[in-house]
């Protein structure tokens, strides 16, 4: 299927259903004026102007619906989105699957220094990484024999889960607008998200360019590449910048509309302010 | 502390904070009579006529935190509940405690036949349920003793961690208005629900009918104690029903108040008007 | 256009954009089973089940965008329910347009008696009718002229607009799932709704309706048409009913399925427990 | 009353009840470590921590209540932030109140050329000013006058109000959430919000302020004073800066903790790397 992209060692991620597109956008924003004879370009520049300027609600005109099979540990983080829809397996109404995640060597890496949550880049010495995926695959399958030996003895499939390891994997229909989305999309592809929820996002994120390529290039400029500059940062980088005006004609030549270098220049004379030669 | 109550074998629902009482339901009710002389007898009318006509806005303006321990399977179903807040105890910046959920003895049944999701009302024969016991507690220390030699040879938290049951312990602070809690409550305290759950839903029951004895009260006739007739059970039950008339008079006897007794005569006779003798 | 509905004396309601259908509400259900072979009447059997038995999540699979057109006071209602998407017409943008609410001669009524906030069945004499419409014409008129004449002196549209009347029409995208709007319905399609609301609550049931034939019929049976009865009234119930007990048989001649039956002998041996002389 | 600020010409916001402080949102944030002997000092800095990275959920743990008297068309833009519950007064049970919004001469402007929606720093001619402000003192005189008569005729209450201006005062309540609060301050107190709700924007700022002087600090300086540069925009300032490595010790000497120089050493390499000269 085309729609469906791989992730992880059995999980996939599939779009399933979507309502409408980067015109729902644009009809969305011109509710005002009608949309009548406007060119391409034009929604394109409309489309910018609203991710620039935080317009969210054009955005979440367009939806998606998503078929989803992942390991419990990565829903329980993804389920923490509330502004989406969700119908999941059930291991009251059916039995669980033989099926668990089990990483590949290259992620078997040790706890990071810097970032309290996640991994560093280094993988541990090739026996331990061995041991590791050995003993958690041989505990799969004693878990499962266990789960399945429980059934059998007769107790109800909604205890007899509690057994099995969140490493188990579960399936969901997931639904969501494409503001949300986004939302989810920046906080998910960051790299202090945990590897195995990023797999997801990056899946999500390929299916969706394709259907709205002039807001991904819009969210890609200017949310997922964009840098927030606190104010005492902006203070540090204002004795920092020369003295000089910042000169608009420039700032074309670098790609910026005119809009947007206008908008540029408002910044930077924001951010001269807070020098300590001002 | 008071404000506690024990849940399952080593969990527990606390009540940590509250904003409002049975009064801010009336106060935000009367918004546009201004609040004056009123008695306690009007508010518990009013707050039963807002329960009753499903007014269900001011119930939102009291405001609930919970502090819960609970298994992970059981977060799994509480967390589909989108309205509420929540911060969780995070497996990624921290190890993993050394608690699972082992039912008791009389929660080891079968499936039930009649409800495709939950237990029946039977226990299995004593000595199953002493081996479903004996395998599950065993499988619980084996599980964590591979937890522990996974970090110890140097692998992530956030990876280590998917050896665990759904079993595991888990812990988080949760924060709800009164009326996402009602409508929580009305599906957990539920025989259907799940008996883990329900028995979380009962503990937050008791602790919140101690703040809003008034809006209680109303919830528990007009909502809990309620059924809802379909328009085919309704066919059914006019046909039964006697050719007389509701007596008003009758109904103030069985405890009704005279608006009450009011909304129920039009409510009979639109079930009256279904019968096939109409 | 065939999606159009036209409301009021100037307003509409258009459909403009579907996700989903009856087979979306189900697919989201068997996401445990398999779609398989499942027939359209097995179909309709789940789907009756999910609506009787409150299993919400698969309806909100199924989304709705609309194009509405409204007065200000009835967009300030319609806009209380907050799970929805909102793109609307902006009076800082563009400036408003000369079109507002003239309600036709057999609205002009008289405040009910027994319904606080809503109109009586009777109209007022036809020249205090012909009075309010022309003194209401023409307050509109002038309305307008004074507008219009604030924009020419100079004064922004965003502060302009303030002497315009809430009968000024505006316009809006609206996006929500079939979940949430048959909530918004059961509230705006009853006959406490104002009559303004209740004229495009109707419109949106007639075009979804056409969308989901099997899930509306479900929600007329087990929602529109279904009454709550509270404890109270279950009590005056249970003493007026048959001594005899419920045949299942005689259920299933009013056309409710064996399992509907065995859910309302259930309901009803409830109910009979209430009974004085238990 | 002391939580009470007079806004606009007769409205105002109260605040009527609070859930926690700035030791809620450490509590929750550290619900993984047990609360004990942390000191001040490190409550400040974890707070910070949280708002610096977005971790939003710990300040959801605070709610805020207010009492809110406001224009209707003031209403009609607060109450597109959905995450709130409110409570209006309304104009079916209860006859609005003969109050109006009426601008103080300085608000007399035109319409802003660069920014399409809003109003320009210029005032109107004096004489055009006053005849602005008489007319539309006139018209709200003349609008109640014809809801009253309206109102004597019999109509009733939800039709005849159907003439009143949307600058007539309403009231409410409206509870939120720190975290969702801080998102509408961010709009609101942005100068391109209408003057009319910046005023309540302020209002509330200064309240909540009082109450979590430690959350609001970090507010301040990570998000109301920051600054989002996009791809673009960086690209640009990449090649102003100076060739030289930012230096931790410099950054100190600004402010900024040890943990946040580092955090932005790496942002400004981030930048580095932009530069064309790369």
């Amino acid at each position: 299927m085309e729609n469906e992209i791989k992730c992880l060692d059995k999980g996939f991620v599939r779009l399933v259903d979507v309502m409408g597109d980067d015109s729902s956008i644009v009809q969305a924003a011109r509710v005002s004026y009608g949309k009548g004879t406007k060119t391409v370009n034009e929604d394109r520049g409309l489309i910018r102007y609203l991710m620039r300027h935080k317009h969210t609600t054009p955005f979440e005109m367009v939806e998606f619906k998503f078929h989803v099979k992942l390991p419990i540990f990565v829903a329980r983080q993804w389920i923490r989105h509330r502004t989406a829809n969700v119908n999941e397996y059930s291991g009251r109404y059916s039995e669980m699957k033989d099926e668990f995640y089990l990483p590949s060597t290259e992620q078997i890496r040790t706890q990071s220094v810097i970032n309290k949550q996640g991994r560093a880049d280094e993988t541990l010495p090739s026996e331990h990484t061995a041991e590791i995926l050995d003993s958690t695959q041989a505990h799969y399958e004693t878990s499962f024999e266990l789960y399945q030996s429980l059934l059998e003895k007769g107790l109800t499939r909604e205890l007899s889960r509690m057994v099995l390891p969140v490493a188990n994997y579960t399936e969901w229909y997931w639904k969501i607008d494409l503001h949300n989305l986004f939302h989810f999309l920046k906080l998910r592809l960051d790299t202090h998200a945990q590897y195995e929820i990023r797999v997801y996002a990056e899946a999500m994120a390929e299916l969706v360019k394709a259907i709205v390529p002039l807001a991904w290039e819009a969210y890609e400029h200017y949310m997922l590449n964009s840098i927030m500059l606190t104010q005492g940062e902006l203070s540090i980088l204002a004795d920092m910048l020369p003295p000089t005006e910042l000169d608009v004609e420039q700032c074309l030549k670098y790609g910026l509309s005119k809009r947007e270098a206008g908008e540029f220049v408002d910044k930077y004379n924001k951010i001269k302010k807070l020098s300590s030669n001002e």
